[in-house]
């Protein structure tokens, strides 16, 4: 595969930065330590968290594509930098919950662990102003950020990613509490799965011990945040 | 029809009293002046509301009936007090939002009086502690509030009601913005419209004058509140 020439920056997210490329419809995606919560709120860096993460997403984008789903991820160029498709990211964050824990215990005031009969599907509207507040689909709809039948379909794709997620992880003793998957709208109009899968956006607890090895260690000041990083790696390099 | 006996006080809210009847399967429920916002952080009371509620309510909930909804409503008995179906209440809020007003508007920063292309249907979660928070549909089959299938039923008695009480009120030059509605289950396992509609529970605005006839006068202390609901129930009964 040639190698693309990594050009002009265009975006910085909390823990990513973007770059345009030689080719129109490619970026590099550059990951940063750089750690954040609560809406931004709580800021501070996990040591080699941008390493980890992008090895952690390339393993399971490839992981996904390999089973079907469309992504925009083309290939890892180097410790912290990955070529993917230009896209434009849709104002959604859509969140799918195995067990309850993190902002739906809290809303709802249901115990953090509780398994519901359903899995539960959110969507929030990305605006970090707002504080990616949750809405409905008609809310998406009426705030123009999708149509009904890209709802449709994207929820039909992260049913899919879920079941394989949660498969695959249970089979390294880890459950796959919760996640959050953005999408992105390619050159051609196909909406395909975007940004990142890693501990920074999921909830990831030892099946044995219940440890958590994800953000949480972070958020909660938990300690060990970059040992649980590399605890995910190794699992799923083992 | 017989008088029911009026029987043991059973329940107080926020703008109405339940008290039993010599009926197991009725109850008689009371209408208040009190008036409370913002989930009850304003509290005030204004003349004649409960008078004024428990007629438009019953003028509404007549008008539903003789279109085929089913009500819990059966009849008047004076000036403030209702006969109805004894139900048990689904703890949720079932809003409807034909134009963006109130929670909404700001919850998304959408200016208010926009007319979305889709009506906007939301529920809350019943649950003054938390703030009525919004959910979905999967927050509320894991809350065990209602079903998958009552929710279908409930969106779609639901969208009856908006096409007949926006014809109604728009015949009276009056926009029915939004409202809110509540559903309970009667003692056959039926799942029919409860609680109130009047200008405590809908946003009603003139269509001439743009001039808010509702709750929200008393919300953002814009005076006239009382004048507002006389002017409702008068358009009602022209």
């Amino acid at each position: 595969m040639a190698t693309a020439t990594k050009g002009e920056f265009l975006y910085e997210g909390k823990a990513k930065q973007i770059y345009a490329t030689n080719n129109p419809n490619q970026v590099i995606i550059h990951y940063k330590d750089d750690a954040t919560a609560f809406n931004a709120e709580k800021k501070g860096s996990v040591q080699d968290k941008g390493v980890l993460n992008n090895e952690i997403t390339t393993l399971i984008f490839n992981y996904l594509e390999s089973q079907g789903i469309k992504t925009h991820f083309i290939e890892k160029l180097n410790e912290r930098e990955q070529l993917c498709e230009k896209v434009t990211i849709l104002p959604l964050e859509v969140i799918v919950r195995n067990v309850i824990a993190g902002s739906m215990a809290k809303r709802l005031d249901i115990e953090e662990g509780t398994k519901p009969s359903n899995t539960i599907f959110e969507i929030c509207y990305k605006r970090d102003d707002l504080g990616d507040p949750l809405i409905n689909d008609d809310h998406a709809v009426a705030l123009g950020a999708a149509t009904y039948e890209e709802l449709e379909h994207m929820y039909k794709v992260t049913a899919k990613i879920n079941d394989l997620l949660k498969e695959h992880f249970l089979k390294e003793d880890i459950i796959l509490v919760d996640f959050k998957i953005e999408f992105g709208k390619n050159s051609e109009g196909e909406i395909v799965l975007a940004d990142e899968i890693s501990p920074d956006t999921c909830r990831f607890w030892d099946k044995n011990t219940m440890k958590k090895l994800d953000k949480d260690r972070f958020r909660r000041d938990l300690g060990d945040v970059r040992e649980a990083y590399v605890e995910i790696l190794s699992r799923l390099t083992k």
